[in-house]
């Protein structure tokens, strides 16, 4: 995830428009690495929307990161349209960089329609508010880690993330149930000038970009968890295989969302973490699911 | 799925292939309406497997149903290598019929690797050898529903299920809990030569492919069923909308297999449906997820 504040969040969400099926796409200024993976998979639902009616919004997508993303380049995404149906819209979207696919996405769209309604249940969870503030989080993290510490990146981020069950399995002393459950929002409410410089957007489709932005963040270390104490640190292969994502409904990520996360398995070089996505009210707005590479380069001791 | 018995079945997924990454699949005959999806689902994973070493297994794909298929037209699989990695190996296919695409699927592959393991344990089943076989079951549902089983279509399977937990919906007399268990095998074990007759792939390629033409057959009905009393089942328009698995081992499908499924979600006329599939011993082997169309053409009474 991007260090920096929501401006520079949203940033990322401004594309260059090319050509009708063409969207370029940039990374923040100076990050090292790979692009983070929730920046593609919202920058190519957004390249998607544009492409579709504005009030016909995204009800699924299906990822697979192909490559790691080169921050330094910028990202161009091809958009193909591969159906225009009466009440569903198909686009698959494919993330170039160098001349090769880093990213490949299909999504579906659907005119707003209405009917039979049931959702789990939100779990029971602490009040946001009452939470600690990630500040204090990390602070205390460092005082009690500082090896494990000193590599983290502490910089500030434009979600605030609110830990409602114990989180880093990095940090943590003995396996761990392979289940994880935090809040998050925008650090900051978005001004109503901000979505309305997406133009032809509508703000429910920036939230929702927002969403799949942050869903990318911590649904990986779920699998993680039961295996934390064998696990050496420095000797892991960790990447997102693929990400796909159910909309039930909307809301906005400036108000906190609860992102209670599973993982059925880990086997193979491979965890699948599975989540479910909640406003403060307890309405379902969203699963999601990935596949990780969890591949132990030096193996642990039997 | 199809009427008939396990050679039935097997000469589905019998592709003839045209060229390397172009594959003819057929429907059985004397079908109607339209193509069972776990039919397109399988074929179309056979046909990646072709273009990838055999002896990398496929570890998940991602599929959109775009448009029913004829199952009086024959069904041309295109497969794109998308890339071919050290370990990994992405494919997209594309199913066409009259020119039309009618099911796109991305699938990956991998190279078999050990790594770290935990898995969800399998949850309390009866002994599958012990519940009532299907043909009880099915007279049992004609003698007490006789008007809703008229619709109903109790020709032979080449499945047997077994319901370790109650069935159908459309039975239903009231709201039932969204969740759904059930056993399944082949009628009948494998002949070593009937596994041979597929050449180059192994054995264990054609059970994962008959393990994702069974996945399809009963993970839609889990999220009608919180709604049982209210669907009018003539004014009800069904379809799968997509269906995504993740393969965490292998196992033979002419072995019991326990498929416990539950949907957290109905929405805005689709419902989601999750499951995850054991062997008899407790081993998760796959997780599958699934959105369909539930749209009451007649709306309820309030």
């Amino acid at each position: 995830m991007l260090r920096g504040n929501v401006p520079a969040l949203l940033d990322l969400l401004h594309l260059e428009r090319i050509d009708s099926n063409l969207y370029l796409g940039r990374s923040p200024e100076g990050r090292e690495g790979r692009v983070y993976g929730g920046q593609v998979a919202a920058q190519a639902t957004l390249a998607a929307q544009r492409t579709v009616d504005p009030g016909w919004p995204i009800h699924s997508l299906h990822a697979y990161f192909l490559r790691p993303g080169d921050p330094r380049r910028p990202i161009l995404y091809l958009v193909e349209r591969i159906r225009d149906g009466r009440s569903f819209a198909t686009r698959r979207i494919v993330a170039h960089q160098a001349g090769r696919a880093v990213y490949s996405m299909d999504a579906s769209f659907q005119v707003r329609e209405q009917g039979l309604h049931h959702e789990a249940p939100m779990p029971e969870a602490h009040d946001p508010d009452r939470l600690p503030h990630q500040r204090e989080v990390h602070a205390e993290m460092r005082r009690q880690y500082p090896e494990q510490a000193a590599r983290w990146d502490w910089a500030p981020r434009p979600f605030d993330f609110r830990w409602a069950s114990e989180s880093w399995p990095e940090f943590a002393d003995g396996p761990r149930e392979p289940e994880l459950t935090c809040w998050f929002r925008l650090t900051r409410p978005l001004a109503p000038s901000e979505l309305a410089a997406f133009n032809d957007l509508p703000g429910s489709a920036v939230h929702t970009a927002l969403l799949v932005y942050a869903s990318d963040h911590t649904i990986l270390d779920t699998a993680l968890r039961p295996h934390a104490d064998r696990i050496d640190w420095d000797g892991m292969q960790i990447a997102s295989l693929d990400h796909a994502m159910w909309f039930h409904d909307e809301a906005p990520v400036d108000d906190w969302i609860l992102y209670q996360q599973d993982a059925p398995s880990s086997a193979a070089t491979r965890g699948l973490g599975r989540g479910s996505l909640y406003t403060r009210d307890g309405r379902l707005i969203a699963s999601a699911i990935q596949e990780s590479l969890m591949r132990q380069l030096s193996p642990p001791d039997p």
